[in-house]
């Protein structure tokens, strides 16, 4: 971090944007964490917040999960910390180690009880009346307890379930059904879907439009209608900018608990299984398939009809040209270098190329 | 597709957002499709909607195309089937063939007769008055028929021609000319642009921002005023999310009947000729010029002032540094294998490089 | 270009966007550039406007700064032109000859000076009263000269200095604080942002939604809460539909004077230092740092955690794993080739690999 950045992080004159936690005893943060049995030598210690150990204050719990922060642990300000054994050793005497082989995991357990209003995103008003504020159609149905912000336009015969959240100037176009406790962001449009419950569908996703699909002619390229639909199944959560197109005469969908993030273009006829991560800027051409389990990392791209077995994982900036088999961790791109050894692998490359080349006649991969 | 997916894809329950298409007859199909003279043994058998070959019903038409669906086509349920001749005796007796060489070409024209409400994107509110809901400037000239959704804006001296859809919370900014039978999507912007007939530019695209442009100086980047526009030709589609920015001296030009993907960024100054296919996430970095009938897949980049010449086709990620002569297929990137052989293969290269190393003066490509 | 497009380009009967400079005499122009000293012989004519060399009539003033124009000076119809010494005896007879070792800096220095209304994006109605026309909290805060274009949403608590611009569509959460002098583009939504003066959001951005965090459980993946913001220091500027992702427990931050082209991706607690250029479509994971200066190009990824020193610059599509020293330049990407080419280069180094691979113990990159 630039020193500029370091001097001017979390200003503390700055407002923060989340209510501020109510505090809890270490004895409180033992049970809730299920370390109850371990024990601590300052059970009545109140904790206040939670903060990163090199910021942290004599009221905050941070935690410490790999030897990278061994150095900030020695100098840590920590009321309390997370630590496996490996480390507990290694705190100044004023902090109160809490014992665990899964410091992260018990870190975040007491973030999700401190910051209860930052799981969901809330609409612009909170819990100002009334609720809905922007444009619902007559023949819309809008279930009890839902929040159209202002700008936001629901269609015809769209129907929103309990507690959603409709985000300012998004819009929902006829027909489309969204279940309970989702939130679609401001700026988000979505049409010809079908959405579950608990999704979360971060600002300026656009779902649902028609998918990329012409034939050639000698006039120009012909559209092909798009009548397939967009799915999405509960608890999944899409990130910010994402597009999803619907369907050609399949359905798009998406399964239960997946986590996707910026930026991402999923093509027409794509089917994503249950519980997959998806990390920014990746795309899914038409008709490709992940199985539950599948992680992608940044930027991978996917070409149509393949398959992604459960479970697989494909590293950044993959290109995957053919099936992934279950289970398997594949990827690979050239890893930046200097520009110089950049050069001069290229020019290796190339003339071991051209020394084989005359006599090669398979295509790679065989 | 996890048997997940298979169990819940077009669940019957679920809406469609398509008018149910009026039937046809074989005989109608045959004479729509110029295939009338090859006959068939029912040519009144009712056909009353399209569907993929694995799914289609007795009054469904499906197609095939390609050995891969050799075994549904033995299981299909569908009342007809558009198959070339290699294909056509393996179809049970229960299915009329139509036989012909562009099975693909001739559903697609059937699907575009039985959908014709799928071949642009309609307004939210489709065939109710008013049809003027948005926010339009007094000086704006709209033409007969226009739409324009809830919360859309139409600035000062904008032009909208006939029976153009202007989007839900869509911003047409001052000046901007649109011509007849155009659609912009929900929340897409719009400035500095010149846009024929027949345009289609989906959800949450932008479209005539400053190109990025500056230059350095002590003080920090100095900033080159932009004073070009985005010229869009007839019959171009622009697909969810792309932006597109404004020449800086010149125009950002896209030819007419071109069609673009998601996600793409298209730099000032670009100028991409007639009938294009532009496939999702790429980047055309300023000042690129792309002839016509090019084709580029998926996260291509082209770096500035290269010119792809007519017809040329670039594979998926190619990275383009430099002129591509017309109608050549050119193209590359690491294709994603398991990771342990990516692994070798990079330290194989890094070896090679090593050994030649001490040697290298050419430059790549020489 | 394609001859299609030239003749298209710049069409006269289209109209501008921006108003018409006021003439400059040749002498206005040396001392603004602070060539006053090198003389002309024409001191009295007049430039009415900049141009392209190619396009340039004899009211316009162009420069050259590269030989690939050289053709174009002989033949160009400028009134005068910026040129270094190199080539001013090969503009014709009828153009001024400016001389200068800086020709782009002096046209831009000129251009800056015909377009001060290009320098800075302006809202729809420009000065039409009234200046606030979407919706604004009755708690929110609107200094002097905030304009607020149509359908744009401010929420409860927010700041927004004087004379800036929200535009069309646009949303500003809840308590989010913008300065003076200051742009946000329509349909772009900021949320748990603090943003300083002098700073241009292009349309479509979506600023300080959630990080993208999750842990594993046997339940699914369990959010992490995103407690963090963004800050954004003054004179930066962000191109259309990137996405900037607040910080999960500190803050995601970019410095003053950066330049940020469209469709990037900046994921939580990434912190950007000061003046760095970063070009479109790249993407920076979760707790990058970018010290001061830093350039990348377009494609751009790079891994978590990683530090660019400073200055250092990362050409087009560099994957980047590790840090990168301050200063250096690296990168490396397939470039593309003809498709034969690439194929045996693929199938000559999976060979290689293979012949070697059996006694590959080490990690690429040792």
């Amino acid at each position: 971090m630039p020193a500029y950045a370091r001097e001017r992080n979390m200003e503390p004159d700055y407002p923060h944007f989340f209510e501020r936690p109510s505090p809890l005893s270490i004895r409180d943060i033992l049970a809730l964490t299920g370390l109850d049995r371990t024990g601590s030598n300052e059970p009545e210690r109140v904790i206040c917040d939670i903060a990163p150990i090199d910021r942290a204050g004599p009221n905050d719990i941070a935690f410490i999960d790999s030897p990278d922060f061994v150095e900030a642990l020695g100098q840590t300000n920590a009321g309390a910390i997370f630590a496996p054994e490996r480390f507990a050793k290694l705190a100044p005497a004023h902090v109160s180690v809490l014992q665990t082989r899964e410091p992260y995991k018990c870190f975040v357990t007491v973030a999700r009880i401190f910051y209860q209003d930052a799981l969901i995103p809330t609409g612009l008003y909170v819990d100002e009346p009334p609720l809905v504020r922007g444009s619902v159609h007559a023949s819309a149905q809008i279930e009890q307890g839902v929040i159209v912000d202002p700008g936001a336009v629901v269609g015809p015969r769209a129907k929103i379930g309990k507690r959603t959240l409709i985000g300012a100037n998004a819009v929902i176009a006829a027909g489309v059904e969204i279940g309970e406790d989702c939130v679609v962001g401001p700026c988000s449009t979505i049409s010809h879907a079908i959405i579950g419950n608990h999704v979360i569908i971060h600002p300026g996703c656009h779902i649902g439009q028609d998918g990329f699909g012409y034939i050639g002619s000698a006039r120009g390229h012909i559209k092909v209608p798009q009548i397939g639909r967009v799915v999405i199944h509960d608890h999944v959560e899409i990130g910010a900018g994402t597009t999803i197109d619907r369907g050609g005469m399949r359905d798009t969908i998406i399964g239960e608990g997946t986590k996707i993030d910026n930026l991402l273009q999923i093509g027409h006829n794509t089917v994503i299984g249950r519980h997959c991560i998806i990390v920014a800027q990746s795309g899914l051409s038409g008709s490709v398939t992940l199985e539950d389990f599948v992680v992608l990392g940044a930027k991978v791209g996917i070409k149509p009809h393949v398959t992604i077995g459960k479970g697989a994982q494909l590293s950044a900036r993959a290109s995957v040209m053919r099936d992934v088999p279950a289970g398997e961790r594949w990827g690979g791109a050239y890893i930046a270098k200097p520009l110089k050894q950049f050069f001069r692998e290229t020019l290796a490359l190339e003339r071991l190329a051209a020394r084989r080349g005359s006599g090669a006649s398979q295509a790679p991969g065989d």
